[in-house]
């Protein structure tokens, strides 16, 4: 059958061939296929904490008593807790179910069919997997034999269909760091640039001061690996405050479960 | 400024004008704005479960040993239980971040810019606002004096752009419910139609058993009313077995949170 006929007919062309995420496995689902018992599972593929999450909140999620009410939209007291971390006034501030969903709602703001988007590889495999959900085209820019980002190939690579140049900072999975420097040469193209900083409590590297100087510089962060809390979904972006409110605008309502947001309120 | 200036000249042409979605207030944004103490706001405007969620969800989260580690991003035991609550074999079934995330990711596998969705109005707010950020037309055909849907005119409104038809049932704000030989009218066209059942446990009446039987009839339920888990956001739909793994394909990775499965392990 070909995608003319049957219900594919109505799918996005574009989407029939599309090769989606290849996620790590969960333990759940090695149940009974490795000898090891299921608890006595160790994950260490996809960079979870092996330490767990604080034994805090589970204690909080004990009493919670708002399960049953939606979030606030609008993430006001989220924001505001999460200004108190980050340093960085609330303004610039938006919440997403984990770092993975602001990263799509990024690109969902900046491409159209056929826009570009260049990525540093080998790296972060979402980048790939959400700027081809959007529609957009991916540019891969090798880093070079240490993986470092070559900036010069990177500005080469731009066209007037880039709308977004993406640098995981440190990398994942190679664990480079790009220097500040040559982070500004590519802020200074003018295009909206992304920096992942996923694991920025590790490196103590971040470019989270500087968001508010720039009108096309963007951060991003996450709970999941510092905090260990993979499974709640909880991140969040620094961004320029014209883009935050976009963001905010165009996010799917009450993105960020009630139960992420109780290690926020506890800590 | 014009949007060909500044940083407004990346974004998405359709976004500029995007009128976002109006959400519910939630308690917090209200608190110091009105004279009754926070603790005491009954919100009444969402359609939340007065009674709150079972006190064995907040048991079971406070033993959760599994909030640091990603869920199964295939969904394979979630299915396997939701299966047992929906009567409906795992391969038809999807879950989300609730039903808004649902409605959003069936947008995107359907909708390039330009495609048609077909609304029948007053009705809930969530699909014009998915059908916009997705670049699509919303095509709106009003409902009767007696708010129920005018079959005829769903069909005459068909056009070769059309993708995807929706109908709430029982209908959000309205509580028609739609008879199952006139939903039946719309699958004939071949059209993918979606119906959302977020209301089900209340109605009683649904098509899931039918799902298995069509190509391109979809359900959506959602644990945010009957069950009084809007804040944990969990929600699925039933679809026929080729729709649910493109679904699954092009979900955002690791899309239900732990927390999210806690009640679904523990019923």
């Amino acid at each position: 059958m070909t995608p003319s006929e049957g219900i594919e007919r109505f799918i996005r062309p574009d989407l029939i061939t599309f090769g989606g995420y290849s996620a790590r496995k969960s333990p759940e689902t090695l149940e009974g296929k490795v000898e090891v018992p299921v608890e006595n599972i160790i994950k260490l593929d996809a960079n979870e904490n092996p330490y767990g999450c604080s034994p805090r909140v589970n204690q909080a999620l004990a009493t919670c008593s708002d399960l049953s009410i939606y979030p606030d939209n609008g993430q006001a007291r989220l924001r505001e807790l999460l200004e108190g971390y980050a340093v960085v006034n609330a303004k610039h501030i938006v919440a997403g179910s984990a770092s993975n969903q602001l990263i799509d709602l990024v690109l969902r703001l900046f491409i159209s069919k056929g826009d570009e988007v260049i990525n540093c590889v080998p790296t972060f495999g979402i980048y790939r997997f959400s700027t081809e959900l959007c529609g957009g085209t991916l540019v891969e820019v090798p880093r070079d034999e240490n993986f470092a980002v070559n900036i010069n190939a990177v500005k080469a690579a731009i066209s007037g269909k880039t709308k977004v140049i993406f640098l995981a900072n440190p990398n994942n999975p190679t664990g480079t760091i790009t220097p500040q420097p040559d982070i500004l040469e590519l802020v200074d193209t003018g295009l909206p640039v992304l920096v992942d900083e996923a694991y920025y409590e590790f490196s103590g590297q971040t470019i989270v001061p500087l968001v508010s100087q720039y009108e096309n510089l963007m951060g991003l962060r996450t709970f999941s690996k510092w905090a260990g809390l993979a499974g709640l979904r909880v991140g969040y972006g620094l961004f320029p405050p014209k883009i935050a409110d976009y963001l905010l605008k165009i996010k799917i309502p009450y993105n960020v479960n009630v139960a992420a947001l109780v290690p926020c309120r506890n800590r």
